[in-house]
């Protein structure tokens, strides 16, 4: 039976914390590793509830075996994607996307021009790569540019849940929205804070 | 007194009605002329409110000397921005936008890569201005990439209007909300035929 006690908390989960190196640390070597760590701390957290949108967890699998993802992490971790057809977001966000879209598109353009104006000087396979790198630098980073992004947002949006994401771009929606946000490299102090607390309030009410 | 038979039935304004050469010319040859144009025959419609965003005005202004524009346009067309801190749009919106915009982005890219490869069989400065088209055509084309646009949009959503607008952009958002659009070469006739109904109206009034 559950504990009226404390309150169900809920964590909305990226693949940083499994996949990206600089953040999974905390975890271990390998995303199979990391996943197996996580499992370990979390399976003892009753009070926290784990989500992940499927097209995020599509995401994981690109770099951990399907295989070898225990049931554990199945139980554990709710794969739900939001309710896409029934949220609504606020209009001025529309506004600030627009406009930083406007900037973004612009300097694109300067960096196309300005890749066009350097071939007679240098080589053409290296111009191409510097466009590539300026023209993501420009229209991506910090934009949430795909679907699954978007998922992972609003999954949290409508949960009030707790995002944990390195993601830039996620984390400036999760902002204008009011998403609460952790950046991975903490995730793992949050989650034996929480154990840590779990197992005071059970063993207090042993006593009692 | 205001007859409570019709019900008042809103329109918001894009520019071009007055400004675009190819969906002006029922009203006139010259903006100015167009405005005048249209005052005559919307004074005549009571039924009818017409709006436009104040940042939309703004833009008219760039085609219209603002000391030829008489205060009866001022009074016919109310300037009102949209609720955009009140109003709410649908997530699945987000979706669309953000997937219509990966693609261009890929799109662009491949405009500014293929520009950098013609560099060397052709003139410099041509080079340039065929990305610049190529590139606007990937990024601008049927998109809403100003603010202008966004009121326009919102502001018909807000006020469950007509827009009447050549822009595709706003077309497809409109779509997209269920606001109704009408094409401003088929205004002029929406307008008279309004004007007929309403006329028809008071004088059965008057009879009875």
């Amino acid at each position: 039976m559950e504990h009226a006690r404390y309150k169900k908390e809920k964590v909305v989960l990226d693949t940083s914390i499994f996949v990206n190196p600089d953040v999974r640390a905390d975890f271990g070597d390998t995303p199979t590793e990391a996943i197996e760590s996580f499992i370990s701390i979390a399976a003892d957290i009753p009070a926290l509830e784990f989500y992940m949108p499927p097209s995020i967890f599509q995401e994981l699998l690109n770099f951990v075996d399907e295989k070898k993802i225990s049931g554990d992490f199945l139980t554990l971790i709710r794969q739900k994607p939001p309710k896409k057809h029934e949220l609504s977001t606020p209009a001025f966000l529309l506004y600030e996307l627009i406009e930083d879209l406007r900037e973004r598109i612009n300097k694109g353009l300067r960096a196309a021009e300005k890749a066009v104006r350097n071939v007679s000087k240098g080589d053409e396979k290296e111009v191409i790569q510097t466009l590539r790198r300026n023209y993501r630098e420009a229209l991506r980073e910090g934009i949430i540019d795909s679907k699954e992004d978007v998922d992972l947002i609003l999954l949290a949006f409508e949960l009030d849940a707790l995002l944990v994401t390195i993601d830039h771009g996620a984390i400036k929606w999760a902002e204008k929205l009011g998403v609460r946000w952790l950046l991975p490299n903490r995730f793992k102090d949050y989650l034996v804070s929480y154990r840590k607390r779990c197992a005071a309030e059970v063993s207090e009410l042993e006593e009692s």
